[in-house]
C-alpha cells in the first residue's frame, strides 16, 4: 500500500533532520557541534531534576487531569503575578505536552478546515506544517508584525487567526508593548483570535517582556519549560486561555494526549523557584550573542535579524551559496558544525539564510566560530 | 470570541473525567477507590525507575531525533524477535508520546478529510474523537470484528482504514489468529489501510498473543509502555510502520511532537527486562479478574463482555439505570467508587454498560466490591 494522504505532504522540519544527520556523524566518532536546533545545553536547575528524582522514588508515575496537575496550574498563575503583575486563574491554564501540543490543541480548538491563519514569515516551521496538516490555509505576513501588516492581510481574505512570536524564532526579534497593544486592538476589532507564542519569554537582552495577557483576556497564550527553564527533552508547557475555551480545549486534550509527562508535571512546579541557576545560563547566553554578534560577520556571515532575544543568529549566506539545505549538509560534512537551513523558516527567501543556536556552551560557541572561519575562508 | 471549531464539538474523554471528579473528591478527603481509568496500581519496573534516575543524574534531558532514542528503538525489534519471532527492522520504529501520538500521527499520515475509518463498537473512546477532530468520517462495526463484518461495512461506502484493537477496550475480547489473518487479508484485497492497537498485549489471560505483523509488513501496529509495562504517566509508545510510511509519520512527529520524552525513552530500554516483576504483576490481575467474573454478576452487575485480556470488565447495568452517566456520578458520591460510564465507549448502547478497571491493587479491588455490593443492595 504506497498511498498517503495529501496532509502527510508537509515539509520536513530540517533542523530535526539536521539534528539527526549530527546525531549519525557523533555516533561514528566525529566531534560535531551543533547549532541546529534551539535546545540549551545545561540541564535543568537541580531544584527539578531533585523532585523527579523524589518522584520517581514514591512510587507510581500515572496519568493526571488532563489540564494538568493543580500545583503545577497554580505556580503558573504565580508565575503571571510575580513576573508580570498579570492576575490569571489556574482554571484557565492548560499543561500541555511542549508547546508543541498547545499549538496544535489551539489550532483544532479554533479553526476549521479552510479558515485562514495568519504567521510571520520567517518563523516557527512547526506552525505552518501543524496549521496544513489540519487543513488550513496559512496566511504569510513576511517582515515584522504590526497592526497595519496585520489588516492589510485580512483585507485581501478575512482572517480566522493569527499566531506570533516575540521574541521571535528565528530572527530574534521583540515586539515593543505599543505595537502588541496595536496588534491585539485590531486583531479584536476584525475578530482574528490572538495566539501569542511567549516560548521565549525571559530570554530578551534588551528590555522586559509583556505578555499579550497584559492587554486582553480573550487572546491564548503559548508557553514552555522547554526554553528559558532548559527543559526542552521533558516535553512540558502550558497554555493560558479564554475562559469559554478550556473545556474545548480538554475535550481534545483527553483524547489527543491524556496527559502531559506526570514526572515532567511534578518537576517543572520547581522551575520557577530556580532564578539564580538559570540567570547564570541566561548569562552565558549574553556572551555567546555578544560573540556571535562580533564573529559571524568577521566571518562573512552578516546578520540578517536584530538577535533582540531568543538564542539564535540568522544570517544572509547568500556571499557562499544559493542553495542553503546543501551549505547545512556540507557545513556538518566538512566543518564538524550543524546549524538550520533558511528554508525551514522561510520557503520563499530561506535559500540564503542559515540560523545558529547560541543556547550552547561558550566554549563550544567559540570552536564552532574557529572551525566556520577557517572553512569559509 | 465565543466561536470555536465545529471539529472541536467532540465528546469529552469520559474516563477522564471520572477521573478529575475522583481526584476531587479524595482531594477533599474521601477514600475513592478508583477503577475509571486503566492505570496499573504498580510503579514502573525497577530498573526502568533506576535508568531513569541515573539519567537525571547525568544530565540534559534533551530532544532526541524524531523517530526516538536508536537504542530504544532496537529493544522494540529485539522484543519483536522474542516475543513474537517476528523480525523488525528498527528503522520501521518509530517511538512516540504514547499511544495517543500514534493514532494522531496514523491517522494524519494515511487519511485525508472525508475518508471514511472503521472501528469497532464498542471501542476506545480518543479512537472516536481524534478522527472526527481530524475530519475522517467514523465507521462503527457493532460487536465482534469479522472479516465479514469488514467487508459488508465497505460495500456500503468503500473504506479507506480499519483500526481494532485486541486484546480489546472495553471488552477485553481478543481476537483468534484465523479471524486476524482473514481481516488483514479482507483488507489488503480492498486496500483498506489496517492499524492494529495491540496496547493489551501481554494481558490476555488464555492463550498467546499474536501481532498483525506476522501476517502482513504492510499493516501498521501501535503499542505502548503504558499497560503491561505499568508506564502510563510516562507517555511513551511505540508505532511499527510499513517501510514507506516512516518518513511520511516522522515528517509530521517533527513538527507536532519534536520528539518523545527522552527520560521515559531511556527508561523504557529496561522495560523488556522486567519480565519477572511484570508477570507478578499480571498475575495480580488474574486473582482481581477472577474475584470481579465471580464477584460483580453475584451483586447485580452482569458481564457483558468476555474479560479475555486487557483489565476491564464491562458489565451491563440495565437493571440499576439508564443513564449510566448519571450512574457512574452517583457511584463516586455514594459509594466512592469511580467507574466509567459505558457512554465512553458506545455511544447507541452505552447507556446501560459501566467499565470496570481491575488494574488496581488486590485488596481495593475486594474493598470496591464490597461497597458495590452495599450500595446496590
Amino acid at each position: 500500500m504506497t498511498v498517503f494522504s495529501r496532509r502527510s505532504a508537509v515539509e520536513p522540519f530540517h533542523a530535526m533532520d539536521v539534528l539527526a544527520q549530527a546525531n549519525r556523524r557523533r555516533a561514528d566518532g566525529y566531534p560535531v557541534i551543533s547549532m541546529a536546533v534551539g535546545q540549551p545545553a545545561d540541564p535543568a536547575p537541580i531544584a527539578v531534576r531533585e523532585a523527579a528524582g523524589r518522584a520517581l522514588q514514591d512510587g507510581r508515575i500515572g496519568y493526571t487531569d488532563a489540564l494538568g496537575l493543580l500545583p503545577l496550574r497554580e505556580a503558573i498563575a504565580t508565575h503571571y503575578h510575580d513576573h508580570y503583575g498579570v492576575s490569571v486563574d489556574p482554571a484557565r491554564i492548560a499543561v500541555t505536552t511542549g508547546s508543541s501540543a498547545g499549538f496544535n490543541l489551539a489550532f483544532l480548538s479554533f479553526f476549521d478546515p479552510g479558515d485562514r491563519v495568519a504567521i510571520t514569515r520567517p518563523g516557527y516551521p512547526a506552525y505552518r506544517n501543524i496549521l496544513r496538516a489540519l487543513g488550513l490555509e496559512v496566511v504569510e505576513i513576511a517582515g515584522n508584525l504590526t497592526a497595519e501588516a496585520l489588516r492589510a492581510a485580512h483585507e485581501e481574505r478575512p482572517l480566522k487567526g493569527l499566531l506570533f512570536a516575540s521574541p521571535a524564532n528565528p530572527t530574534g526579534a521583540v515586539i515593543t508593548p505599543e505595537t502588541l497593544r496595536g496588534i491585539i486592538d485590531t486583531a479584536r476589532s476584525l475578530s482574528i483570535r490572538v495566539i501569542s507564542d511567549e516560548i521565549y519569554h525571559r530570554l530578551a537582552y534588551e528590555g522586559e517582556d509583556t505578555t499579550a495577557l497584559v492587554f486582553a483576556d480573550d487572546v491564548t497564550v503559548i508557553n514552555s519549560f522547554s526554553k528559558y527553564y532548559c527543559m526542552t527533552g521533558w516535553r512540558i508547557g502550558w497554555m493560558v486561555l479564554p475562559e469559554n475555551a478550556v473545556r474545548p480545549v480538554e475535550r481534545l486534550a483527553q483524547s489527543l494526549y491524556i496527559s502531559a509527562p506526570e514526572l515532567s508535571q511534578i518537576a517543572a512546579i520547581e522551575a520557577f523557584g530556580a532564578a539564580a541557576e538559570l540567570e547564570a545560563v541566561k548569562a552565558r547566553y549574553r556572551l555567546n550573542r555578544e560573540l556571535l554578534m562580533r564573529r559571524l560577520p568577521q566571518i562573512g556571515l552578516e546578520l540578517a535579524a536584530p538577535m533582540d532575544g531568543a538564542f539564535y543568529a540568522y544570517c544572509d549566506v547568500s556571499r557562499f551559496t544559493n542553495d542553503s539545505m546543501d551549505f547545512a549538509r556540507r557545513m556538518i560534512a566538512e566543518a564538524n558544525v550543524a546549524a538550520t537551513p533558511g528554508h525551514d523558516f522561510d520557503l520563499a527567501e530561506g535559500h540564503r539564510t542559515m540560523r545558529f543556536s547560541y543556547a550552547g556552551s561558550f566554549e563550544e560557541m567559540a570552536e564552532a566560530m574557529e572551525r566556520l572561519g577557517s572553512w569559509l575562508a
